[in-house]
């Protein structure tokens, strides 16, 4: 039973948050006078000394007390009596616990925000040099059409730059104070709880105390946030797989990022990458954990509601682990964009580029232009050559009209250079779209506290 | 093959959305002088026909032509010719589909956003009724404090509340702009996108055309969205289920929203809330799915894709029905007010207020009233009374100090008028906490577009 | 990177079973004169040793050397110099890891089969002595019928019945040896993996050195199975929440397995029946977890696969707890006979009773049967009665050839007692199906291992 | 609420099975004297017919009825009055829906292990006629050592004849037969539970009447066995899309299995191999669908069991769609065997081949026999060979006991040879395993029905 039922394991890792909370409220319980000037010096003098004795690894945490709240109260009570009895006044674990881990998800997302703008300028910092840069882009992992480097790790950019956004969205509503919710019903004492929130630096306070203490719908929305950031971190480590590979050989990982094999001496393995990639499926999962852990739980609080912690420390963890690992990979990798530039010379990847040149110049209709295209590539494909290398000849034998202009749409770089379009892959338009990224990271970030 | 391959039993649904956007695409193109204004008007009349034809269910749907879009596209070539290819101009199925499904979801969330607020009303109608109905507060599902109905029932409307500013949110993410990304670079084509965005009501245009069109984030967000408003009608459901079980007897379900049984004739079985309490799981399973199916994805599009919309579709016609029922059970739902308040006066509910008494007029620490309280409790449980049904010379054999005047704070209904923290369960402040709400939920409400 | 990258801290967990692969390969290695009969001792007295150290705590752990393998290997070049190098002969960490984890999920999965048939047998133990307590059959959480509380009892008995029976299947694929894959390819030394597999008491060896290690279905289906088993707890520990409420109040917990509240004096709440509850979220959370991982990996083996343990661990552990916590939770139970009783004189239970009784007496089609007993039980309801409180004459005005016999199947005890089909709820049956679960468990048990 | 409780949309699937099922059941009935021949006759003649109805298309479905057994009822009534009511005699609802849901799910099962095997047949066939095709083996996606393709192919054929096992034994667990359990308590009718099972082939008759009507098991664990195949396909498809890329060229898909774009002339897309690898998705959040639904459901049915259907019904149908997609696949893949022993001639695939020479030859320890293999293979970089490629003196200045019988081992035809412990890639080694996962495949398949 107190196997089950103990907490301080993973708790633990709130006792800062906890201190703190309790401080704010043992001021606000003296200044309503529901607890002496004395009372309120003893207990702050207490709390210090124990957050002291916790941070130097001297405390002694005990599984009997259950979690970090009993186990703080316990010793606050040896050190100063009966004035530790007095703060827990008008208060119920039940509050506490989330007051707690309210102010623990928002320093996380705080420092998270922080770890996500890293990598956003590591992608944005990269793609400044890169506008030029020549790169297969793909669909169905197949060649396509030329694009630039920095087309390419802007989308990232832009990805991240979304589960920032998302995260702030988070915080708004992780921002609010449940002390003073008491078990379920609220408090008979004369509390006053924008006091508190002023001193916990939360934008208000919870509206209903049921669901106060019984609502986790925080930590639910940070673990989707962070599934859906990490689900872009597996695509971008994929990504860095398939380019890493020899056969693709875009790219170059550095040797903090790779690591050898125990028994084929010639390996550069991605495993940061690879570890990188997997992390979605700790984070998806916790995400479902915690949602079935919630389903149909009558109000209000109830026991179940303790696996919260475990899972949402755990996805956090290894959220913050996996967005450094990719600043760092991608702060290290050696481009390879000679491979990059020759890959678009295979493939037809201007063939697009030939149909809209038969659309605008000849106004012949799209769907056409396509089929004339597609019967310039079998026939490219039979002489083994790319249909920029076809001879007027050869291209005036499906389209009469075609002349010698056509070739200067055919080779990649004409071809990236003229996707002019709003968000296109054109150096002008993604130089304007690096710059537009880096003038929204700063607003988005003025929505999350310091690094803390 | 054109069985896996064939999306249209799917993406019918998407047609006026298709249609919506083509005619806004073809609007841009003639603006730009892409196309003839005789090319767009045959476009607007053809595609004004197909859209007739499908309301009236005189459509014809081909697998072989795959999806919607192709079954449109089709459809207006036999009615227009040429011109039906030219509207292809400058656009792909990657950046088509997105555009279309952007807009269903714009416009299921616009949907679902009334529908959450007409739940929300009916919780605080009937919350405003019952802000003196004694009911028993629990947690762990022990009878634990008095409460009112009324802040039970508004302990929900907050959490719809939140999932409604959660949907305001996601909304923000879903009204962008991606036509005009084509197949994954960009155009070389003078479009306007910014044209589009207008005519379609979007709020801006997406920032890079890789990322336009194999973003899939929208349709995630929206389903995590879903996935937490769902878990907060199971909770409601189930508390349905145990209220209406005749061993609690709080609450009984009109005719309507209960079901026989096809054996117990005496049965009067809550089908609907069972029904609601389970559709969390196939929308968090909806999120998880596409999770998965996104999980490394390289850039740009890839096929995988073509899976959202089932999910999507399901997860969000599911919320709805959810929704709408709960709205209809609680709408309907007679209250049994003598046996809530009948168990109000069973479990010594005002334990708590007589360990707060003990604080507050005779000074005990928190810590110690509730130890005293706890002996008081066993003492009357050996008796078989109420703690409120001891005598004076009962408690006082615990603590001399105690005098009448506590009796006054021991009766249910004085427990829950005590509770007048903010947020907490005095008929006052839940008053004041439901007016907060229905000032809130137009504020709210001002996010979304119309009922559509 | 380190970070990232190391796993010592979870697969330390391991080293047992690493040690003990790795003397059953130094002995295969000399018994085929790969390595001489020195080099075996030495390996064997140096591996001795280190689980000597890890066992007493002297072992220092090294995130630089990544995993417990490493570890140990580094340490026991250490101890006995060259000859470490050569157990690395004819083996990767590849086919190593995967070895070492079959191990222990064949260790861990004959634990809770122990685990499970200890809890297996509480349910037929205390169904054993209520076969004639009786208890509403509930569905829909409505009174249906009478029942025994043994016959409720052994509906869990033969989930877990099949939960072990589960447990066995996964066990035969877990038990196969893929030692001697090497890194994927299969090794050209002339090794013998039938001398291992028989030392390591594995059933067989695995076909493919390529499947061998990038296998991890042994610990999906471990998972999947897990889960299953879990849900099973999470439906009992939900009845024990609700027969522990005052409301139903057909059990009791004992202190050792209630809590306390740390504001209300008064509560007994049932915690470790919630935590049991909950714990299905971290397993199923697992299962996704692990799937996602392996979701869309090329062959052979990649890093990704390192998250299996961690989530394997924790679910595991996890279920362990959990069923332990139901065992002693129903060990300690009091049964509220009584209430139970009682609870089965309302909401006409034996409603289907009359209807049988129509059916079988008069020969009236039963869905006809069933509308006239619907009759009845509006009747009765008017009156405020139970149907088998109704006068004969009340009976008959419904249908005149109703006689007095009919009383004998209206009490509750009647009806348990008549339903004698195979598998009901008549004592003489639960009976004879709890000594065929009682039969049935020692041949489960014959396909696992000790306890280990 | 009509449109939340039907389930007639999902459930009509079930038809043929739950008429057959009634047919086994009034037979029973008749051969116990509960109902007559007449009767018996009229309700077999009536079944006919409404499954003649139902098979051509003329059977009018009623939401209104709620699902297929009250349509199939109903009409029955239509058709032979009251002799329709007698056939509800001894059974309810919720037995009826749990026999004829499994009924289906068996059926499911047996034509699934058919496809499955075809699938498994495909890669053996492929295999056999390769086991002399050079490839490069990978791991981390980086070339390892040199393999065949057969030994690849024979991977997933040695996973798909695991999962053929895993269906076996859910099979076990599907095939019991709960039909008499009645609602939930057994029935006091005389009827003979195994009448039935033998009628409808089944194993046994369920255990427990509770248990039976409430357990939802044996679709869950057909999907978690679904979701587990699935991730199979997914890995598979994950290697046709990385080797049908342009930069791997290894394969060539058919026409039949690869489309084109509409803006794109010159691509060919694995759309089916996308979309059999994003099929996991959607199986796998059915399984967790389902568990969720059942997560904390109280003995014995609840309404929530009715989302069992739809989500088994789409993870089976996606299921066997992706298998029949994959092994259409791979019979008509070509396999483009010149470039996949070119690229076994980049990577120093036999670097491992070089540090097993040293350490067989020259008695090297195994650790350090692969350091000095690494100097060689750094060296072989800075010249640009491989190191096959260089000269023997280059071999001697790191190790000077290297002699020129060295080079035998280090083509990669002579690796692939070498490799020929069980399970290994050696050309021997795979032809009999391919022998061997030939002879399995009958075994395997005498546990499951005819193709049906």
């Amino acid at each position: 039973m107190t196997q089950i039922n103990a907490s301080i394991d993973v708790d633990q890792r709130l006792y800062a948050h906890d201190i703190r909370a309790s401080k704010a409220h043992a001021a606000m319980l003296a200044a309503v006078n529901l607890i002496s000037a004395d009372d309120l010096k003893a207990i702050e003098t207490g709390l210090d000394q124990i957050e002291a004795e916790i941070k130097s690894g001297q405390f002694t945490f005990s599984a009997d007390l259950e979690d970090i709240h009993m186990n703080i109260e316990s010793r606050l009570k040896d050190l100063i009596g009966d004035a530790a009895g007095r703060l827990h006044t008008a208060r119920s674990r039940n509050d506490q616990v989330a007051t707690d881990f309210r102010l623990w998800l928002r320093d996380m997302i705080d420092t998270q925000a922080h770890i996500l703008a890293d990598l956003i300028q590591t992608l944005l910092n990269q793609g400044e040099t890169e506008t030029q840069t020549l790169l297969p882009g793909f669909t169905h992992l197949q060649p396509a059409q030329p694009i630039s480097l920095a087309h390419h790790l802007h989308a990232y950019a832009v990805m991240f730059l979304r589960d920032l956004d998302r995260l702030g969205d988070v915080r708004k509503r992780v921002n609010l104070n449940p002390l003073g919710s008491a078990a379920l019903a609220g408090t008979p004492y004369p509390i006053d709880r924008n006091q508190t929130t002023k001193a916990l630096d939360f934008q208000g306070v919870t509206a209903n105390s049921l669901d106060s203490v019984s609502d986790r719908d925080f930590a639910l929305e940070y673990m989707s946030a962070a599934a859906i950031c990490a689900m872009h971190i597996s695509r971008l480590a994929e990504e860095f797989v398939i380019w890493t590979s020899p056969q693709f050989g875009f790219a170059t990982l550095s040797d903090a990022f790779s690591t050898g094999s125990s028994i084929m001496p010639q390996k550069r393995n991605p495993d940061a990458a690879e570890l990188s990639r997997a992390l979605i499926g700790r984070i998806a999962g916790g995400f479902q954990s915690l949602l079935i852990v919630m389903k149909g739980l009558p109000l209000a609080y109830s026991k179940d509601m303790q696996e919260d912690k475990a899972v949402t420390f755990q996805a956090a963890d290894m959220l913050s682990l996996g967005l450094q690992a990719m600043a760092g990979m991608i702060g290290d990798m050696s481009w390879n964009r000679a491979a990059m530039e020759s890959a678009c010379h295979q493939g037809h990847l201007t063939a697009t580029d030939l149909a809209d040149w038969l659309v605008r110049t000849l106004n012949i209709p799209f769907r056409e232009a396509h089929h004339i295209t597609g019967r310039l590539v079998a026939h490219a494909d039979e002489k083994g050559v790319q249909i920029s290398e076809l001879s007027l000849s050869d291209l005036q034998r499906q389209e009469p009209r075609i002349d010698d202009s056509v070739f200067s749409v055919l080779t990649p770089a004409a071809s990236m250079a003229s996707r002019i379009s709003a968000g296109g892959t054109a150096p002008i338009r993604v130089a304007e779209a690096l710059a537009a990224s880096r003038k929204t990271l700063p607003e988005l970030m003025s929505r999350f506290g310091g690094k803390g």
